[in-house]
């Protein structure tokens, strides 16, 4: 079973460990839950009913957004549901249900893992997990599990050194790539169907670059420069060279991949470069649930 | 047993496990086992010498300069002893001492290893290790083990992308460094002690900085903030916030120290500012053979 709990909904359902097939899928809108003011007692409620439904489920992955122990036993900041801070969710769970085995870790770690387990093409055992949204955030998998780091909390892809005195995220975030574009906007000169009133999109740049824009091509081509930049720190670091963009704002994989590879091989050696390989992620949507329930297989 | 094979001489000694005393001290040049062109058949003979004058000795830790097999078996790239490449020494070691254990490592990854088991300050189990000299190498221990990594060869400080289009090392590593410091006293006007007939040395600069040397401590300054940046990216992508920093230029540890933190203050939040900690690396000389034994704690 895997559970997604996230700051607008709480996800679940029963995996299928070979297909990855979801079922008995239930999404439970957060804010009731906390308004509440027993969240962990609703969820567990809601884990009961499933267990009783489904009594040869055994194991329970659940992923959450925030900060874990390194024994991934409590919460410890989790910003979207911060009542919950400081619980000790697994023992708490195991104490309620003694038959079943509970696995807890950050929804991007999870993520990233269940792209080895359920994802449509076969990954090896080493890879980095990026993902472009709001911020950059990601995850790496060594040896088929998460890599924890020393405090528990490593891979802020995100927060690596990058131009203008600030970190990745405030460069190519969602937001300030935007804002980057609407600065490139108002500088060029050429033809471009992106809106000069400050109103560019990123559906709006995906879809001109899908339609040939050279200006937002150009947009891409600067984010996928600086994520380049950033991903050979981490290559050179965790020497890892298998490397897998989600979220939201991979819809412009194609368009930022030739400057993130002519990035790279400016930077990387043969050593790297030889088994160097950059591809899109594929769970999108059930990401969440699917990477919950993967973390069973550890 | 710790064996310390470098490109000039092959080091190696008995441990005491507890105090890290070395006794039964050996040391051979490299070069006349290589012209022999039997040269891990020598260091063989050297070491059945060595276990049969301690038959207490029963584990083996053996650093050696360059790139390892993930398992840590066998040779792949020893650019000092490239003769050596693709030997399976371990296997082949334990054919002829089955009754030994031998544990392989990186040198580099040794000498930080052995920092934690027998350096002079008590080190907490995950930490950053980085030498600054020829080049700026490193390695990083997690749980009191190696960080090994995808591919088996994490922690390549050195080539994380800084300024100019170069990779860290290319910007103060000793070479560099000294070619940037022959630059800025060029173009400075005040009062210094170093020379301007572009003769600045390393040893020069430290003693120069030691003595309140504006310019020297400018140069160090810089490499200071360069190395900064650099530690940042293996801090957010390993969340490791003790640095340990070696290596003969770790001479200039306390006029680089300054610059350093105000780097790393500037670009980490207080999540990692809390704990983070920068010491100087305590073994110098014996940092090889000392590191060796240490694998034997593994």
């Amino acid at each position: 079973m895997g559970i997604d709990v996230g700051g607008t909904n709480v996800k679940m359902g029963i995996v299928d460990a070979e297909t990855g097939r979801i079922t008995s899928f239930y999404s439970h809108d957060t804010a009731s839950w906390r308004s509440s003011g027993h969240f962990l007692q609703s969820l567990g409620d809601a884990i009961a009913l499933k267990l009783a439904e489904f009594p040869n489920v055994k194991k329970v992955g659940i992923g959450v957004p925030g900060l874990i122990n390194r024994s991934r036993t409590k919460l410890l900041e989790i910003t979207a549901i911060p009542e919950i801070n400081g619980a000790d969710a697994v023992p708490d769970l195991k104490a309620r249900f003694p038959e079943h085995d509970f696995f807890l870790e950050n929804d991007a770690n999870a993520a990233a893992l269940g792209e080895y387990y359920f994802g449509e093409e076969k990954l090896p055992e080493d890879y980095i997990f990026v993902t472009l949204g709001t911020g950059v955030g990601g995850a790496a998998i060594i040896d088929k599990k998460v890599f924890k780091g020393g405090g528990g909390n490593a891979m802020e892809p995100g927060h690596v050194p990058s131009i203008n005195g600030k970190v990745l995220e405030r460069n190519i975030g969602k937001k300030e790539l935007l804002e980057m574009a609407n600065q490139m906007r108002a500088e060029y000169t050429g033809k471009t169907q992106l809106p000069a009133d400050g109103t560019i999109s990123t559906t709006g740049m995906v879809a001109a670059a899908g339609a040939g824009d050279d200006l937002a091509l150009r947009i891409f081509d600067k984010m996928g420069t600086l994520l380049g930049e950033g991903l050979v720190s981490m290559v050179r670091i965790l020497d890892i060279t298998t490397i897998l963009i989600g979220g939201g704002l991979s819809a412009s994989f194609e368009y930022i991949l030739p400057s993130l590879e002519r990035s790279l091989n400016y930077w990387l050696t043969p050593y790297y470069l030889n088994t160097l390989s950059i591809k899109r992620a594929t769970l999108a949507n059930d990401a969440g649930l699917l990477g919950a329930a993967s973390l069973c297989f550890e």
